[in-house]
């Protein structure tokens, strides 16, 4: 049973465990956002693919909840005390990582032919694509000004409310190769519980992938990152209450209009209610506390993906 | 009492820290070998300006012999996990210098520029200077072919017999700003006790830098890198006897003709033998085993410079 999934950073890379432990080998293609990739320190780094690496490969730092498990931090120390920029937290592990695809990059491979190879390097057999192989950058539209994605949320820590984003590229980018064969062979589409605003829609903004999946012929799945209205982690609740007026499972839903059949919900959001955007909603326990719990929440997924279509 | 030294990694660095805690602050000015400078994993790494660097600062660790004190290893195993560029040492803190200069570099900044700020961040009051901006690379002719210095340092370990060698670039290249106006304003000139083949001799092959030294109004002091005829480390002895025929002081003071007035040397080599190249030797104890011995050679190294010049 073939499976992409449309996947952001921590909260995407733990249900992209949970269906990498259910599907049988290559049957996920997680299609990875890279709207808040960056350059630092004159490396490339990909956080959001990073997190989907990590939590698949199991080398993932689930107390911290980002970067890697043992990870430690004496080269982004070493750079501080040269005078080098410091202000992303680079860990010594993960930059192995962000050299040797910064190195590549820069030899003329494109983004996806990296990642694959990472994926294999760490024995995956899941695929993870990178939406696009072409610059695509979230930009935030604040009343302080307008904010590069970690700019916003690391050096300002999130704090200015959003009022718009911009997807800078996304007009003339085109879905990395692959993206879109597998969004035609997939007997179902899912949507992870990442935030919609910073890490679906700069997917959706490459041009091609949100026509394909409007058009498709199987079900797509939504995973709402809320529960009982607040954000596990991270600003979005905010956002949605200041973006489309609330954070109820209906809200959720409107996010991904005419893109999703149904959507999964915490059972604190519950009991599930009719909405605008028509969207059934299934409610059970969406808190992925460890990778059980994942998979059982990937299990409610896929069960809710093969229902009959209504 | 303003002095240059002519300097290339290990070796030479020690006798550069000796120098920097002799002299009084800004006296010393450094001009580093850049010959073996080299692109590892994306990034520029200067192993002689850092050995220098480090060995001012007192990051250097003795045990080891390179590289810093307190080292760890985790972003290269890392990058080795990836399928990343290993073959060549990286730790973590020492990352965090290229990483630094890197980006400043693909920012357009000269080595040179990068350099200073990196003194400065280090807190040192001597001078470094690359002896040149310009890409300058050593290449070794050997009867297996021709390797990039590290290339044959390191990934194969030195052993292929060199029949000469060829600093690509050198031509074309101009001496560092600072460089030319250093050897004018110095009170005495020292040639470290580094391999002169690829270490001082990539300096002098920068043009003007070997005119302006056979030029001088001041004294040359050479201090030999051979104790008994025998290198402290790496393959000198071995390139020596092929290249110049013996490890002799007088084949030492025949790798810099012209541009030595005395040649600090090893009692073992002692007693002082006539030569061709007419430098007067100076026995003593060359064996830099701690700080302390660099300091009692830089004293030996400066009172040579001082001597009424003959």
């Amino acid at each position: 049973m073939n499976v992409v999934l449309l996947c952001g950073g921590v909260g995407g890379a733990k249900l992209a465990a949970g269906l990498h432990d259910l599907l049988a080998p290559g049957e996920l293609t997680v299609v990875g956002n890279v709207g808040d990739d960056l350059e630092v320190l004159g490396l490339h780094v990909s956080p959001d693919l990073d997190s989907v690496l990590y939590g698949l490969a199991g080398l993932n730092d689930p107390e911290r909840g980002w970067g890697r498990a043992g990870e430690s931090w004496q080269a982004l120390e070493s750079a501080r005390g040269w005078g080098g920029e410091g202000w992303f937290m680079l860990g010594d592990l993960d930059l192995g990582l962000h050299l040797t695809r910064s190195q590549a990059l820069r030899n003329g491979e494109p983004l996806s032919v990296v990642t694959a190879r990472l994926a294999l390097a760490a024995g995956l057999a899941s695929r993870l694509l990178p939406a696009t192989d072409d610059p695509v950058r979230t930009h935030l539209v604040t009343p302080q000004g307008t904010f590069a994605f970690q700019e916003w949320f690391v050096a300002r820590a999130h704090e200015d409310e959003v009022d718009s984003l911009v997807y800078e590229g996304a007009v003339t980018s085109r879905p990395a190769p692959g993206v879109l064969d597998a969004l035609a062979a997939a007997a179902a589409i899912v949507i992870a519980p990442s935030n919609p605003f910073v890490s679906i829609h700069p997917i959706l903004a490459v041009p091609g992938i949100r026509a394909a999946i409007e058009a498709r012929s199987v079900r797509s799945i939504g995973v709402s990152p809320l529960i009982g209205g607040r954000a596990v982690r991270g600003p979005l609740d905010r956002m949605m209450q200041r973006l489309v007026g609330g954070t109820s499972p209906a809200h959720v839903a409107a996010c991904y209009k005419g893109l999703l059949d149904a959507l999964v919900i915490d059972r604190a959001d519950g009991p599930a209610a009719a909405n605008e955007a028509n969207v059934a909603m299934v409610a059970t326990d969406t808190l992925m506390s460890d990778r059980d719990a994942a998979r059982r929440l990937a299990q409610t997924t896929l069960e809710a993906a093969m229902e009959a279509q209504s």
